[in-house]
């Protein structure tokens, strides 16, 4: 065992992934849960990676080594506030949200003079589908994890949060939570938006067409399918490093439609060649 | 055996492939390929898919049923062209080009007179890869193929060229030249711009932050990655509808973005929700 006790914070795809991974891969020998509603408390009591399901805060984090907030994103800063006032010593406290510089921020204020240490985490792993329900034991594996330690973060704590999402399978990258957002921005928040913008245009198309819908339709609007709910507090909370990376996007498009107008065959397949050789570059890490 | 010999202009990706699922499904007696090189004419040569490779197309299309051109879109026009004046009684000509309009218009011209006719198909199957080495005998299966029938095309040759692609496992719709240039602008050429135009602008970011791209970002960019030369004659060839629906794009983009600096909350959720459920709406239809 490696660390003696783990509390999760909301038990959704991530939160019950997570307690199914520290189970399988016997990282921890206890694993709390923290549920909002004694409904979900319910349905966690019993689950083989769940040996405690609290409703209260200061109870479920009581006792543990590492305690992982995995609920909404918007919601992630509040509770991190109050979960720093129940640490003891050498707790570390963590969480899952795919924006990171408002969180961290705001968890530098409610930390000051805690016993416990916040380091941000982003496992980027995820779905388009999203609950408890779709949970599953290898979300983590092999994919890539950022810590955003601030400059005041001890290195002990650093260090054991790297260590948690090692132990997961996770590569881990350490940044600031700036470039982060600044990273997601443009890697993860864009492609949603653009696949959701293309989704939302061809909603007007004839019902009969839809028939003919082949992969690469089916590919580029995939992630157009997550929880609105979810994006749209993501989008929220990195609103201004999206838009950035939105400007970006409409320049590429206003020249590839201005080279379609008037360009010649080459400029043409220049712009395209662009696309092709940095998607090459992304290698090919598909499942 | 369905048809005594089939010929093949073009062993490409889509020709090759062709050929053996023709072999595959015992769709004919003799399988004839043409090819402009003699390189090609001697790679074809030996293949369990090839009965005779030709470099003459006259010599080439004597004596089969059907003819499917399967050559890049830009060169198809000129290839039916000359391949009508070899044609013979019940002789049925066909193509793979994913632009109709052009094809069967100039097709018209080329036919008059002739002894067989031609129908216009466009099979949607394909791949970010290309050429023969990527050819694979089931690509057509369970795919939908378009026919583009013309007023004044035999009821005869239209039977033919359906109970063709049939044969090959392909759901066989019939549309007139023009919806299916529209539609395929809307599901294929414009998807496929904008996962263009999203990898063109991320070409600029920083080489590091490559290592974090997550599942989202390969799938919205993965049909970029498509053979540039192709595409450039794909959209050239339906450039005006193309930059139709590229202006429907433009108007969701800007909706979006609009929503995103000023709007609510629920305004944000409402269109990523549009989108969401236009995905939804297609089913999940993934290999």
């Amino acid at each position: 065992m490696n660390f003696e006790q783990v509390t999760i914070v909301g038990p959704g795809l991530l939160g019950a992934s997570l307690a199914m991974a520290l189970r399988a891969r016997k990282v921890c020998g206890r694993i709390v849960i923290w549920a909002r509603s004694s409904e979900r408390i319910e349905q966690c009591s019993g689950k083989e990676w769940c040996d405690q399901a609290e409703e209260d805060l200061a109870r479920a984090v009581s006792g543990s080594s590492v305690v992982v907030v995995c609920t909404s994103v918007a919601s992630i800063s509040s509770l991190v506030s109050e979960i720093m006032r129940h640490t003891s010593e050498d707790m570390l406290v963590t969480d899952v949200g795919s924006v990171k510089e408002p969180i961290c921020t705001s968890a530098v204020e409610s930390g000051r003079g805690a016993s416990g240490a916040f380091v941000g985490s982003h496992p980027m792993a995820g779905s388009e589908k999203s609950g408890m329900v779709h949970a599953k034991a290898d979300l983590f594996e092999g994919k890539p994890c950022i810590i955003t330690p601030q400059d005041d973060t001890p290195e002990v704590a650093t260090q054991a949060v790297r260590a948690f999402w090692e132990k997961l399978g996770m590569k881990v990258y350490s940044m600031n939570s700036g470039e982060h957002d600044r990273s997601v921005a443009h890697l993860s928040h864009l492609p949603h938006l653009v696949s959701s913008s293309l989704a939302h245009c061809l909603n007007a198309i004839p019902e009969e067409w839809k028939k003919l819908a082949g992969r690469g339709l089916m590919d580029t609007t995939r992630i157009a399918e997550g929880d609105p709910g979810l994006w749209e507090q993501i989008m929220a909370m990195n609103k201004s490093h999206l838009l950035d990376s939105v400007s970006e996007l409409e320049n590429s498009l206003k020249l590839a439609r201005k080279r379609l107008e008037n360009g010649s065959p080459d400029e043409v397949r220049e712009f395209l060649e662009i696309g092709s050789l940095f998607r090459k570059s992304l290698g090919n890490r598909d499942k």
